[in-house]
This record gives structure tokens, C-alpha cells and sequence, in this order.
């Protein structure tokens, strides 16, 4: 690996790929003139592309992939069939130290399928957590995890992503001592599943390093209560998904408000700039890159329907975390978890 | 019990009562010449607020209630003290059939323990379900739940859920066979919690009388793709606070975009009726009323802090549903899931 930051692209992932794929490498080399890209995909559309983007160009290498993976492919079959195709090839660099993280706009299910199967899960975690931000009521980012990898996740597994989405949110958020919490239907100790309150019980009792909070309720999401917000795949899913579509749905509510009536046409027009802003802030390109963390190899998923700008971002996603401590950091505070476990294993054998 | 209907009010529940409570009655009679209202409360307060209010005045009975419990109380102490407060003796009303529905906008804890410590579970129900609406994109309502009266639930018991939901869609938003899936992260037959795909299952061999559309996400909510969403408290209660976090998000990033300069807020005083309409439409008021099913007796939750209005939309949701025949078409479609559970359980018996 160069000495700069090497990231591997996956060019052919996603809606629009491989056009906004470029589009989204140019934007980022303008921001990291250290940052080199391996595009992997169709060379000869590829190279088209890079003659449009001068600076991308100057920055990345073309690496030809035989054939690209559909975004209605299914995991197992693309584990079978996927070998030889872009993306994964792109996991390949990351698993071969030829890159430090890998990016693709591509089919959700096979990126993670491929990146579990190569890059295999970091010592001490049980479950890679797809990680994801979304903007709140303070201004900032709240960090969420698991957004959908695991249906279940027992209550070590859930202190293992809120180590490991901790770790994410001050790479990404630049918060020095995230606060962490956990997803519950109340604040009070004796509420919700058993795994939450076994995972509430084993951060208190590890003394894992964590600024630790609790529990919160879905509505703290938006307000931004916390920094990191954890859960398991089945409820992050249902809760991300809820959310993004209200955000549709006040969206439609006001464009369909907006163009009531002439004196609201016309009021929408004069405060045209502003509505724009709204867009723009409420746009998912801007917070684009789901992590999914836990595994030996940074893997960041981009939305299937990102714009150039979008892709940009998921890349920066890459950047910031592949420039942390991150690894460190989670490994650490897995130890702190593995050595309490095991002085309570002990203990329990004492007693027998 | 009189000819027509009669509507147990809890006169001291919420964070406006009695005030809004007289309003909402008030406005409930001006719907329903036929309908009567027992108001449970202080008498003196009561008394004073209905010389206001000729209308409800005129078709109300204050029944004296010596106390009435806080919101922040909890539902083990409501149990233990609450007898003789406004809300116990609401429900009491019902349970006696003196009232076809009880209505309050008080401690939803203790309004559920004492409902279910009154009123008891339907026969062929386990668990009782807190039942709500949402605005959906097709300009209609999507009925949920559960969204928090408990935080499992089983195959059989979400199938209950269904069989519930789908009387409550057909009586209160008027659609005569509403269609009906179950939450999950994916449409997929495979996908999920054991317990989803349990219930699935269930309703397709036994017959039981749905528009069965199988599972879908949680963005379907808002979009509205089916008429009723099934699942267990613990998810429905994340995904109602999550979309309600993101749904005031938003409104706020829309009021700061609005008054973020000159322009705009002159764009927004033109367009200042459209956006009127737009805040009633996103106004939790408007589809108030949350029931809590599956019990001997309506028993509808107005939020604490509704207004007059919103107060006056859960009792409208409690009159719908008491001039419907939500309980013969549950009992029907219980007894048909009952007759096929006793039918497989033989052939398990036969074939061990």
C-alpha cells in the first residue's frame, strides 16, 4: 500500500452507476489530493468517464472487472457467482492490503455477503452492524446501529455495537466522548426485551469506556438525545425505514401545499431559496455511508440512488475512518469486555 | 343503558383537563344529537366549565369522582390506589354497562392496567393491543399496531392483532375490506423474527377471513400500501415515536428554513394559509384516538396533551367504533383461527 490514503471503488455499483461512481471520485479528490482510488469495473466506459474528470483521473487507476453484480441479486447467489465481478473485486483490494476501505453504491446484500466472507469479522466481534447517521433537531448527526445486518442480536452482541458505533461516531462526528444509548419503548431500568437489559447491565458492570446513557425512545433519534443510538437489525431496519418515510411523506404534504393555489404558488416562489436549503438539508445524499463495521477492512455502503455528491460523501465516510483510530479504539474496549466476561465466568464456576 | 349511545368520559385525565375535555364534549354533541356523556370528575370544576358549554351541558351527567390520578404515576400504583378517581370509575362504567366506550386522556399506564384489571380480555384474546392511525400518502390513514401494550408477541397472538386491527380499519376509516400485512424487514418469505413468519403461516392455513397481504417495510406506512400493519408493541412503539421524532424534525427544519431571512419570510406569509392547512393536516389532533383492543369494553386513549378538537376526534373514534360490529366480526374470525388450531393440533396428535 502507498503511504497516502488508497480507497477501492466499486464502479459499477448502483442506480446510476458507473456516471455519478466518477462523478463522486472527482469531488472527493478535489477534497484529498492524497487520496488515490482503484475504480474497478468496465475499463473502457471507465476510461470515457475519467476523460470528463481530469482530477479523478489524475488520481485513480482503473482495475477491469469482468461483469458487474444486479441490485435484485441475491446474496447467496451472488457469493456463487459473484467472484470476477466489480465489486467483488473491490472487497479483493481491501482483503489483500492493496486498499484501506472499500466503497459501492451496489446490491446491499451482496456487499455485505462478499465483505463477511472475505474480510471475515474483527477478533471479539460476534456480528458485523450495518452503521448509519441521520441528521437531528441539534444540528448535528445521530449515529445508528444495527440499521439491518442482524435480525437478533443478543445482549453482548449489542455492547459490542455500541463499542463499535462509538468508535464510528467520533471518527465521523469528531464528538471526543460520544454519548451512547440504547433503542427501548422507556427510560426505566426494568423495561423492554431481556437483551437490552442484559446489554444496559453488562456496560455497567465491564466498565467498558463508554459515556454511557441508558436508554432512549424512538422519538430521541430526531431530537439528537444522544450521539449513538444501538439496536438490533430488526428494529433499526423498521425504525430507519419509518423515519425516512415520514420525511417523504411531510415532504409530499408540503409540495402538495405549495402548489395549492396561486397565493401558495407564489409565496413558495419568493421563498424559493429557502425552501432549496430545506431540500438540501433534508437531502439523504448529504449523510450518504452506511458503515458496515465489525469486520477486519473498512466497508461502506452508498445509497443505490445516491447523486455524485452522494457517492462523495459515503467516500468521505471511508476517508474519515480509515484515517481514525477506530481499530484501536474498538479493539480496546472489546478486550475491557472480554476480561470482565471471563472474571464473571470465573466467578460464577467459584460459586458452583 | 339508554337507547342511544352513552360515552364514559374521564373528565380529569390529561394535561389540559378538564378544560379541553368540556371542549371536546361539547364538540362530540354537536355531532351526535344522540349520544350522552358521563363525565367523571371534580363536580365544581366539571359544573363551571359546562355553563360554557350549553350543547354538552345539555347532553352530559357529571358523576362525582373523588380523586384523579397524575400522569406520572405508575401502573402497579394506579392499581393498588386509584379506585374511586375519575379514571377508574370511567372504565367502571363501561364494565357495569352504563357507557358503550370509555374515553380519557390521562396516565396511559394506569389507564391500561385498570382497563385490563375492569374489563378483562376478550374470550379467544391473550394480549389486548394499543391500536393507533397514521396519515399515509394516499390522503388516508394507515391503523397500526401493536404500538405498545406489550413488548412480545407470538404468531398466534399477532394473528389476534390482525384479526383486531382489520375491525378496527373497517369501522373507524369506513373501507370495507382493508388489507392487512405484517411489519418486517423485507418482503421475502424468509426474512424475519421466527414469530413473523409464524403468524404469516398461520393466517394463510387457517382460513381466518383477511385481505392477507404478507409482510411489508416500514417506509409502508407512510406510503400507505396497506390498510392495516401488524406487530408486536415493542417494534410498533419504536417505529410511532421514530416517525412522530422525524415528523416534528422535519417541521422544524421547515420553520427555520422559513424565517431564516427576509425573503423567505415573506414567502411565507403569502403562502401562509396553505401552510395553515398543512400544519392541521400534519396535526396529531386531527387523528386522535388510540384503542386499546381486545378487551370487554371500548377503551380509546386521547394523547395527554390534545386539545379540544383532538379530544373530540378520540371520542369520535369511540363512537365509530361502538355503532360498528367490530366485536361479532373479531369473535368470528377468532373462532375460525381457534377450530384450525384445535384441527392441527388433532392431526399432530394422530400423526404422534
Amino acid at each position: 500500500m502507498s503511504d497516502g490514503l488508497v480507497l477501492s471503488i466499486d464502479g459499477m455499483g448502483g442506480d446510476h452507476a458507473p456516471d455519478i461512481v466518477v462523478e463522486g471520485v472527482d469531488i472527493a479528490a478535489r477534497r484529498s489530493a492524497d487520496a488515490r482510488f482503484l475504480i474497478h469495473g468496465d475499463p473502457t466506459k471507465l476510461a470515457a468517464l475519467l476523460e470528463k474528470y481530469p482530477r479523478a483521473k489524475a488520481q485513480s487507476e482503473i482495475v477491469p472487472a469482468e461483469k458487474a453484480i444486479g441490485m435484485e441479486i441475491k446474496a447467496s447467489q451472488a457469493l456463487r457467482q459473484g467472484k470476477g465481478s466489480s465489486l467483488w473485486n473491490a472487497v479483493e483490494a481491501v482483503k489483500e492490503g492493496r486498499a484501506n476501505a472499500v466503497v459501492s453504491a451496489g446490491n446491499t446484500g451482496a456487499f455485505m455477503a462478499i465483505s463477511m466472507f472475505r474480510l471475515r469479522t474483527m477478533e471479539g466481534v460476534h456480528r458485523p452492524a450495518l452503521t448509519t447517521r441521520w441528521p437531528n433537531a441539534k444540528g448535528g448527526y445521530t449515529v445508528m446501529l444495527d440499521v439491518g445486518a442482524n435480525v437478533e442480536a443478543n445482549g453482548e452482541q449489542l455492547v459490542e455495537f455500541a463499542i463499535m458505533g462509538e468508535a464510528f461516531a467520533r471518527a465521523v462526528t469528531g464528538v471526543d466522548k460520544p454519548s451512547v444509548a440504547l433503542l427501548n419503548v422507556g427510560a426505566e431500568e426494568q423495561k423492554g426485551h431481556e437483551e437490552i437489559r442484559a446489554a444496559a447491565q453488562l456496560i455497567r458492570e465491564t466498565g467498558v469506556d463508554l459515556n454511557f446513557q441508558g436508554f432512549v425512545e424512538g422519538d430521541d433519534i430526531a431530537k439528537g438525545t444522544v450521539d449513538v443510538v444501538v439496536t438490533d437489525g430488526f428494529t433499526g431496519n423498521i425504525a430507519l425505514k419509518t423515519g425516512e418515510g415520514t420525511a417523504r411523506l411531510v415532504g409530499q404534504f408540503l409540495r402538495e401545499a405549495l402548489t395549492g393555489g396561486v397565493m401558495a404558488r407564489l409565496g413558495a416562489l419568493i421563498a424559493y431559496p429557502a425552501l432549496q436549503q430545506l431540500r438540501k438539508r433534508m437531502d439523504p445524499g448529504t449523510f450518504n455511508g452506511a458503515l458496515f463495521l465489525g469486520l477486519n477492512g473498512l466497508v461502506v455502503k452508498s445509497h443505490g440512488s445516491a447523486n455524485g455528491r452522494g457517492f462523495a460523501a459515503a467516500i468521505g465516510v471511508a476517508e474519515k475512518m480509515a484515517r481514525s483510530h477506530y481499530r484501536e479504539e474498538i479493539a480496546h474496549n472489546l478486550e475491557r469486555l472480554a476480561h470482565a466476561e471471563i472474571a464473571a465466568a470465573a466467578k460464577v464456576g467459584d460459586a458452583g
